[in-house]
């Protein structure tokens, strides 16, 4: 691929650059510029510098804070770890909540990060992997904003819900995976609307309810839970659990407060991490040598690991740097130059 | 629908009668006749009477064992509470765990109880309903024996590997989801075969690891996981969380060590409690009645809570009783006069 190549550190420097142009403050900009660069460290372009405009665009709009400090809600002595967002970005709480997750994993063999009040512009694999490199396996769920209708039903209601699993490895990157609960992305949808291409059967119905391969169609409408009924109970749970449960929004509460899919959603976000050392303790066996066993029958078959090519240009941009093509890097130095008007 | 008619407790009492006459210990046969008693009373034809002589064949084969007396096997201070099935069944370990679970869920705002060493031959609706009459929201979920293939892979590895989920409700039954990571349980596929009726696409590969609509070649083959790749990351995960992570077997292990798909398989279970009071607390709104919002939107626009069929059959259960066939009650009159015979 052409283009020009760049260190991880200089890539994220330059977006924090454009974020701290826009107003934003260290701790918020650090967080998410580190977010943003590791997803085009990833190759994974939806989440790269794809989403710094998305960013600005909140910000501009006041829908999210970008000198919010995030704060330990609750220094209770259980195995909740509550931090409010103070309605900044997801990113900073959830690193300001990190070391004390870890603790309390480790101390009571699980424990759970509730972080309250943010707004959510990235993946969540940034966040089993940050808990699987401490040795311990998370689950991350959250809500988005309704633009999926229950299975059997007519109406956007549940998110996309994104639903990731870590498990950490001792030589290579943890196994990770991190999917929406709906059959696809809304922007696979936008994608096909841009093409001109029908959707493939099964991913939306219409604003009657009815299914429809049109795209135009599909966004006025909603999407579908992928699985049928088994994604749209996996999406209920995530309502439950990350929205209701931690006292923050569903997904239809954050759409009626936004009032829009164009800006990134502020809810909740649930973290529960598991010391492995601790559930296996006193029984036959190691689990980490056994996870690589299971993981071995896996591909010895022919079936893949998740996120592998994220893995592997990750491996890549570590020894070779991020390539970025003339018209990214074009795009960066306008975002730089024009601070917060970019956001337009 | 013509039968004559029996009391909940009257066919606990026959299966209880069945199991102890086949050598059976109390503590075994009340959890089990239990469980057995409460899929007939909803009407879940697959894990009711029908599963009498699968328990008393894997009893008479050895490979479980019927005086069993499950054992708290940690009682450290954390949120795990791990219970000894002692190669028993899981239903009286636990039964044995939940009081602990409970506690500790209340205590720390989140536990889990890990159950070893036990054979499986329930749905895991029963486990998720009692903790949510607990006020705890749950996840259940176990291995089983290796008869599904990971998405792109051509042989078995994981198992149908069932995941439920829980949420209490204050007036009538809990919200409860309990399903198979595979498009299909076994048993719907062996359906097919006795019918002689294809498969629907996609529900299988044959030996060659081909996709095949044939019965008899699924048998040979794999089931597949349900929702392609997802359905796969699903099951690993519960392959790694509840059977690696609890130092308890795989499906593939549970296969190997048992050797036959036609006997209950042994392996390990894990539940996670959350106390949703302890999750929303100093946070607007009360997740109950947030709960019945989300549940009244999803009813309210046509779509379905699932286990309602069941919960449906529940209720005139309890009100008329349990309407079991002349041809079920000679079965259980059977049973009762063979013993531990009748398992052949």
């Amino acid at each position: 691929m052409s283009g020009t190549t760049i260190a991880f550190a200089d890539l994220q420097n330059r977006i924090w650059a454009i974020l701290t142009g826009a107003g934003m403050s260290d701790v918020q900009a650090d967080a998410v510029a580190r977010v943003i660069a590791a997803g085009e460290r990833d190759a994974c372009k939806s989440h790269g510098i794809f989403r710094i405009e998305g960013v600005l665009r909140t910000l501009r709009a006041g829908k999210v804070r970008g000198d919010a400090v995030p704060a330990i809600a609750d220094l209770e002595d259980g195995a909740i770890v509550r931090i409010d967002g103070q309605h900044g970005f997801s990113s900073p709480a959830f690193e300001l909540g990190l070391p004390l997750l870890v603790d309390r994993a480790k101390a009571f063999g699980l424990a759970a990060m509730v972080i309250n009040d943010c707004t959510h512009f990235s993946a969540l694999w940034p966040e089993v992997e940050a808990v699987a490199g401490h040795g311990l396996a998370a689950i991350v769920m959250c809500p988005s904003y309704a633009t999926v209708a229950p299975w059997g039903g007519s109406e956007p209601l549940f998110g996309t819900n994104p639903f990731a699993f870590g498990w950490p490895r001792q030589q290579v990157e943890p196994y990770v995976f991190d999917f929406a609960t709906s059959v696809a992305a809304r922007g696979e949808i936008e994608l096909h609307r841009r093409a001109g291409t029908p959707l493939p059967q099964g991913w939306a119905i219409d604003a009657q309810g009815e299914p429809t391969t049109s795209p135009e169609a599909a966004l006025a409408g909603a999407m579908l839970p992928f699985g049928g009924h088994k994604g749209s109970a996996l999406s209920t749970m995530i309502e439950l659990l990350a929205g209701v449960m931690i006292g923050d929004l569903t997904s239809a509460g954050a759409l009626e407060a936004l009032g829009t899919t164009a800006l990134s959603p502020a809810h909740g976000e649930l973290v529960i991490a598991f010391s492995p050392e601790r559930f296996a303790a006193g029984r036959p066996g190691d689990p980490f040598a056994r996870a690589e066993t299971l993981f071995e029958a896996i591909v010895g078959q022919g079936a893949r690991l998740p996120s592998q090519r994220r893995f592997a240009a990750r491996r890549k941009a570590e020894t070779e740097g991020i390539v970025l093509t003339e018209a990214e890097l074009q795009h960066l130095d306008r975002l730089a130059a024009l601070g917060l008007a970019a956001a337009d």
